[in-house]
């Protein structure tokens, strides 16, 4: 008799995915099976200790040594709970008895920035970044499923900033992958209860002062109800979709951007002009950017604002966007010039530029 | 004194779609002010009696006479409720107080194709449609506010067949314009509300048996509250980015949809696979569709069977899609057959082709 249906599936997905990443490393004299231990190469799983992440691990600690691979785990001490540094102790422990080795418990200092949850995630990918380099590890797996799939698809349609931000999370991004993506939750609870494996839910998931927690426990639910069963999967399949469309509308704009810039980064207006307004906002979106204006707070109505330079010319002045960025229409080309602080604020105040970017919520 | 702001956001609405519908009128050697009232060019609008489209009756009788056109009015008794050819009578001499003429109340059966709502809006835009020949009109205005768009694209998204399903309702359709999608609900009550305009709303509207009413009085105050107020303007410019894109990328595949097929209707594999896997899946699904699948059940997973074809060719088998359209691939093409009803179903029924395709939800 075979494994329970769920551990069959999380295996099946790990599988996938390590086979994926085996055939992407260089060839070596000797295959990875035959490798010794300590050149093997490393995959880690980064674990919270919840469900879906306990499950990867033990599906990685399954899979990993029998296609010749090491599989480690990092878990992340936030610091936010009381009690976290004993629980990371314990999840770690956890996955020693898994058979994962190294496994490492990282505290991090969690800071304000963009606010608590994109604080919390750039305190985590730092430190699961800073383990991969440590160890070299060829990947770091995440244990997101089809369900945080779809809460990213309803937060990105709440931004409403267009087709790349229905587009969630990849499955692939630089050595993070994500086999899970397909699988929904209930799998994952499944897998670990039939495994016997102890899972501990991180109360924050279930706090309403979060986002996300009220995507998933007030909007995904009523969505079901008002729309019928399969939200879920429609709004993960719209990821796949919509960053399908979003790489393809990206490239587009790359190529003609080599056309229509100038060494300046002018623009040409009248081959603008020509371009579907798809592609034509893309353009204008790059050489804005390009300029300085800061990618995370540039918003649909800013780049509609330069296409009516395009679009609607009648001698308009210039525009002002964020990031101190002037685009101004001349001699038939937009120029986008970045201000001086001097120019524009006496040379007192730092420039609305110096703000970063928000952080890709993708990741 | 000027109009109420409500008053005034309606009439710049309205006046702002009727410019552009007489911007592409043929010229006539009289300007459309001077023709005789006989010959003046007809705008219809579309009236239930709710304060959408009674707001926008209004403005229409404003506007319209100024600009030398005649605005008439058309409403529908779907004969579903008790009393409604009666009420169809009262909205239309409301209709007729505001000036409008003509004004016709057309009857229609309701049918039972696609479900209630399709059935009756299919009923619905076949009056409207002869309604526009029988006066020559040259533009029929629907009521369809900002919110009537973000309940469209929460439907869409239900749907999860990509950017092209997220597009909502457009504001121009042959001859129908919506005027008011950049507009809210509250704005035309309040618009009814100042100018004393009696108001009937439609009780289906608030009928939780319609899928678009638990999305307006359910899902859309949930989403208001999980994700903040902004939901239903994030949502309205999703779906006029999501439109911008689709155009585009149909664009893209028309242009190499003639590169890559043959007169015989067959797809140059190689060529395909070097498509962005968004441009090569539009390609595919209209070769499917130009072979007889229906374009209504062909969805996004047929279409990537047929893709695995071009990017997974292991030799495998030939594909069977709806309508009884075969996909094969032979000596590196794509072929699309549809099987004779014969060949697979021994010539006594009907193949699945012959079903009809559900119709376009975004008119």
């Amino acid at each position: 008799m075979g494994p329970h249906p769920a551990v069959a599936a999380i295996r099946l997905a790990v599988r996938r995915v390590l086979h994926d990443v085996l055939r992407e490393l260089p060839p070596s004299p000797l295959g990875p099976a035959e490798a010794a231990p300590g050149n093997r190469p490393v995959v880690l799983v980064a674990c919270s200790g919840g469900s879906d992440s306990m499950a990867l691990a033990s599906a990685l600690a399954f899979e990993a040594p029998k296609l010749g691979i090491r599989p480690g785990a990092v878990t992340v001490d936030h610091g936010l709970q009381e009690g976290s540094a004993t629980r990371a102790v314990e999840v770690a422990s956890h996955l020693r008895d898994l058979g994962l080795d190294p496994v490492d418990v990282l505290g991090v200092t969690v800071g304000r920035q963009g606010g608590p949850e994109a604080a919390a995630r750039d305190a985590r990918y730092a430190a699961l970044d800073s383990a991969a380099q440590r160890y070299g590890a060829v990947a770091v797996l995440l244990g997101h499923t089809r369900d945080d799939q779809a809460e990213t698809v309803l937060l990105g349609l709440a931004r409403g900033s267009g087709t790349r931000s229905l587009s969630g999370m990849p499955a692939v991004n630089g050595r993070y992958r994500r086999p899970f993506l397909h699988l929904d939750r209930d799998t994952t609870r499944q897998a670990c209860l039939v495994q016997g494996l102890p899972v501990w839910e991180d109360p924050h998931n279930a706090d309403p002062a979060y986002t996300r927690s009220r995507v998933r426990h007030e909007a995904l639910p009523i969505l079901e109800k008002s729309l019928g069963k399969g939200v879920v999967e429609a709004l993960a399949r719209t990821a796949q979709l919509s960053r399908d469309d979003a790489d393809a509308l990206d490239g587009w704009a790359t190529r003609v951007e080599s056309e229509v810039r100038d060494a300046d980064g002018s623009l040409d207006a009248t081959r603008l002009r020509e371009l579907p307004p798809a592609v034509r906002r893309r353009v204008i979106r790059r050489a804005a950017v390009a300029a300085g204006s800061p990618a995370g707070s540039l918003f649909a109505r800013h780049v509609e604002e330069v296409d009516r330079l395009v679009t609607g010319w009648r001698g308009q002045g210039p525009l002002h966007l964020p990031g101190g960025v002037e685009a101004d229409r001349q001699c038939g080309r937009l120029l986008f010039r970045r201000r001086c602080s001097s120019d524009t604020l006496g040379g007192t105040q730092k420039p609305a530029g110096a703000r970063q970017p928000t952080p890709d919520p993708t990741l």
